[in-house]
């Protein structure tokens, strides 16, 4: 199992965590709870694989389904625990943001399309996921409205590119890329920078 | 017209029926009522089919088309024979359930995926279109909080391989399975049984 | 940019507008305004490409995507008079609904599906993105409940089919069927005419 995999369970791991925790605040029971992780975790990736045309990712190795697993029996045992670790999964789920989105770049990369196309790709990745879970809990989209997010990966594909063209190495590429949108996530949550919200108009229907 | 083609299309039946009264209880039109109603029916399997990158099962012939606007019309003229007529749609409901998972599991099989994506992509059909209704009329799904539901359809996918593996024929396989199915939602109803939910863990954003 | 194309981007336009003030009235952050414009715009050809097996049509040019970042900067500078502009944008919002009808009546037909399938692909076209948007910004979709919207694309599917059927050229097919959806949604409009609501019946769970 090599470095990529471990950071790329390892940001399952938080995603599916996060989708468990707020179906819990929803009352869901357990499998519910289950389905609202593993949608979190791989809702992101999935889009994108059918936008790109491919088979969703999660299909081609049960890993996924057993990280959720493991993920819903953490939070039942540990219970108390895990609000303490907050700290420690909002860093694991930012890892993990940044390791989707370069992930996401690559596949539609080597899918042939475009760098829009691609930087699109890894941020619907990053992104999509927790969009996901919110439309399930019923809520509106949280990062729609909340801090940096979305737009983190957005610069992290643009930081990819960026490389790139600097010629950097392919390895030193994806480090980079990862680590802006893990820093910028990080950042703009430590001090708290969120982007402007547009302010109401007058309502048409 | 086959035993199985029946079957399937008493279920799209009920599960459109499903969706039309909940539209009705929220004012619906009409046509958003018949909408919700076909997504309600047909979304399991088109969610699946999008997973295995096919065509839409319904767009390859009219009849789930034609079987809404029955129930549409159902609805419309027989308004309070609905209401009495309660326990016979739950049957039909149930019934629709357990067939689409057989369904859905062999639809998968077809295209060469292995048995643990096979029992999602047959519970995706069995229990995803109730989850687009309740997403479409704006409430937390109800399948990840009422009942089991979601879970006879993982239970009928795992009992479709126990039959194989005990060397069950075929339609042998189909008939326990989509039995299996039935009988865990029909009893779970009558003797109230349902998962245990999660308790909030307090909150993070 | 042939005649077409211009409508294309104006009916992408008026789509994203709308998007961008209904996420604004939710107080949606400048980039969330952004993704649900962008979604309104191309969330129902979006999901008609997934459903024929074609990668979807804004991943092939970036026009769609730099027309959404035109229409949130429109929003930003001209907030006062985006209000003034409203019979404006409903114009140009039904103009768009009747070419996107037509563009997913066409690019559906020339998948191969028979004409029934390529009406509710042209419907998809026309009033998906509204029903994306409504579940994005957590209301209950509006094309559901009010005027004539969705049911205005069905019937220009339908007056697409008429004028084959009558031997008018490709191009009057075209006219005549785009016309009719922005006559008969503009009419509805302009008349308060909608479809009846349903009733609703005593709840079952």
């Amino acid at each position: 199992m090599d470095f990529i995999t471990i950071i790329d369970y390892i940001g399952t791991f938080a995603f599916a965590i996060s989708g468990i925790r707020l179906a819990a605040a929803k009352n869901f029971d357990i499998f519910g709870a289950y389905v609202v992780g593993f949608v979190t975790a791989i809702g992101g990736g999935t889009l994108r694989d059918l936008f790109l045309g491919m088979t969703p990712f999660w299909m081609e190795q049960p890993s996924y389904v057993v990280i959720t697993a493991v993920a819903l029996v953490f939070v039942i045992v540990f219970r108390k625990q895990v609000v303490k670790l907050n700290n420690t999964f909002f860093i694991f789920d930012a890892i993990g943001i940044g390791l989707f989105t370069v992930v996401g770049v690559e596949r539609s990369l080597e899918a042939g399309f475009p760098m829009w196309v691609n930087i699109i790709m890894g941020s619907i990745t990053g992104a999509a996921g927790g969009m996901f879970r919110d439309i399930f809990i019923n809520e509106v989209p949280l990062i729609f409205r909340k801090d940096i997010y979305a737009v983190a990966c957005v610069l992290g594909g643009v930081t990819y590119y960026i490389c790139l063209w600097l010629g950097c190495s392919h390895i030193l590429t994806q480090i980079i890329s990862a680590i802006s949108v893990i820093l910028i996530r990080i950042l703009s949550v430590r001090f708290s920078i969120s982007l402007p919200s547009l302010k109401p108009i007058e309502e048409h229907n």
